[in-house]
């Protein structure tokens, strides 16, 4: 017997970017003339608000000073920050108390550390396509993967299958890859689901400043969740802080698996591997939830969402089966063929970067993800060179 | 069959640092005329070097500014702060590569995380007295823990007992609570023995700069070590850190187990859950690291190191047997007497506040840690305080 962790010889080389930049790089070598734009990033690529700047700024300064210095803050997160967000759920009408709130690193940490918290072996249902994390975690913990399959039949927003008994559910919405999201009568119905089975919901929320129309941001906004949802979001995409790093964790009071509250588990995981985050990053994070700041950011968010429209908007002119990219920055088109093929015909058709559907997990071969993180002059015109490559085919 | 892990129910109360601020609390409130000074203390409280806060400002600035914005990093690091790290052991004389470094977000978070690597219920070789972290993580994963008892019989300093296979061994050097450190002599001992049961040592170096004598400050100063070790270092005490979060782990490419390289197992454990540190902290670390920096952190620990020395001073002068505090900021005196007794002695009769030992394991028992971090003015308060106190006992 070995003493490693063998789960992770079971693990799939993740080559879905890498084989994306491998493919990209060798074809502006033999096309130097060609410019190459990419819509196949998934981060932001707007500045961080001149609000978390000045934020950081002076935390620094703080701590550059002997009388204001500060060590080790609570592993949970300092209570400027807790309540700065349980005063954004206020906004929507959620009740949280501060204890229930955690401030993380990201939302990618703390929803593969979460299983820390369950058992191993546990059934875990995954969406397939999905952000490939949840499954990745999930072969490293031994876990066995039930998946949920989101495709046309269920507009890519897979629904409740009683047959299957699971411990923790995933769910991403708005989601990654997709960007389809959740109405509140379609999460009652998994919140009825978790309730039924005595399953955790793992709700992955980071991309729910992106809703325009009426959904839900947290899923603390249907009743009953804080019985059986973890949810997870971020101020990655929110706020640009992809290289800045800080989210949060909500771990109900409420929340118990026999008899058993999670939210004393999660603090004990916390206290014991992880030291919290910044505190020049906690105040930045602050100053975004200001009103000032979200005003900010909202800026921001908006010019994604016209890239979004306007990437959507190019696909419906050129007859492309699409969906996403109204309450998300992600468009799912359908190729009509293998998922790398279309991504070599864009290339070379349109020199247009895209990431394969197919990336994302087996429903995804057919399907290709377009994103609006790049900028405006270059989302329009790739979209220009996608109409014409569509004209042609 | 419940769905959590059950491990976390075997979890002893952490009340240590609790109850100590419990009874400090209740004795201020009943003796509000006292002046209460604190040696208890695990963190520092000399404020960030002034090149971390110039770093950081200047990174902020970048951060803020479309055409130098940084999204997602590495989540192993920036090639600048690995590469910074790798040119710091080589004037040690360790030569690593920029890919065995991995930047942390500070050394307890790796070696919570690092289990992760590591099958359950391996056989976990952790000293007596030590670090919390590394029984509540083992008891975490379900691990079998042995001990290795720390005591005067080997002036707190165990050494390999070869009746012993253990999978993974933690050593502390220069030590929490206790303040030994390892000679290069038993650091080979412990080398031959992981080397010989294919152990791998999980060496914590966070205490490291402390280190005056002519002792290894890093394992890998000991031939073989790279076959064997993974090391942990930090920023938090070197450089005043504990609040801004930033550290590495030393994982070397001639590590293997069972034919498997632990480098690459944690490369994929860290990208799948973990997004690296700010790219803010990570220049203010790249700072620290620079001659400039190193030369202003010395100042700082040259500061904790005086008042290391005046506490040793005081308790020879009393007549108190202790050790460390020469090469670590951490004094381990003997009480005489249970050692929560000795902390009620201390802060009635001193108004001195340090830690009983036993908090730190059952061989802690009948001993107390004091720290250098206080302000040089309270620590000298304090030992006027404690020898006044063993003149009258």
């Amino acid at each position: 017997m070995s003493a490693i962790n063998t789960n992770f010889l079971s693990l799939e080389r993740n080559y879905l970017f890498a084989e994306v930049a491998r493919q990209v790089r060798e074809y502006k070598l033999a096309n130097p003339d060609k410019s190459v734009i990419s819509l196949g990033i998934g981060d932001v690529t707007m500045p961080l608000p001149r609000c978390a700047v000045e934020a950081i700024g002076a935390a620094a300064a703080e701590m550059g000073a002997a009388d204001t210095f500060r060590g080790y803050g609570p592993e949970q997160g300092y209570d400027f920050l807790r309540d700065g967000i349980a005063d954004y759920y206020r906004l929507r009408g959620v009740e949280l108390e501060s204890r229930e709130i955690f401030v993380s690193d990201g939302a990618k940490s703390d929803l593969g550390n979460i299983l820390d918290i369950f058992d191993r072996g546990i059934v875990s249902l995954i969406p397939d396509p999905v952000y490939p994390v949840y499954l990745d975690t999930n072969i490293m913990a031994g876990n066995k993967v039930v998946y949920a399959k989101a495709d046309e039949s269920n507009d890519f927003l897979p629904m409740p299958d009683y047959k299957i008994d699971a411990d923790v559910v995933y769910l991403c919405s708005p989601n990654n890859p997709t960007g389809a999201a959740y109405n509140a009568a379609q999460l009652g119905m998994w919140v009825d689901y978790a309730l039924a089975k005595g399953a955790v919901i793992l709700y992955d929320a980071a991309y729910e400043r992106f809703i325009k129309d009426d959904l839900p941001h947290s899923i603390y906004e249907i009743e009953g969740a804080k019985e059986c949802a973890i949810e997870f979001c971020s101020f990655s995409k929110t706020a640009g802080f992809t290289g800045t790093r800080c989210g949060w964790t909500v771990v109900p009071d409420a929340l118990a698996v026999g008899g058993v509250k999670l939210n004393g588990l999660w603090l004990r995981r916390q206290c014991t591997k992880f030291n919290g985050v910044p505190y020049i990053v906690q105040r930045a994070a602050q100053a975004v939830l200001s009103d000032k700041g979200l005003k900010e950011i909202d800026v921001n968010i908006d010019y994604y969402r016209r890239n979004a429209q306007i990437i959507s908007g190019a696909l419906c002119d050129a007859g492309v089966e699409h969906c996403g990219g109204k309450n998300s920055p992600y468009i799912w088109l359908k190729c009509g063929c293998d998922s790398w093929d279309y991504f070599r015909t864009l290339l070379c058709g349109a020199q247009v970067v895209g990431t394969p559907g197919s990336g994302f997990g087996k429903c995804g071969e057919g399907y290709f993800r377009l994103t609006a993180f790049s900028s405006y002059e270059n989302t329009l015109e790739a979209c220009k060179r996608i109409k014409s490559l569509y004209r042609k085919i």
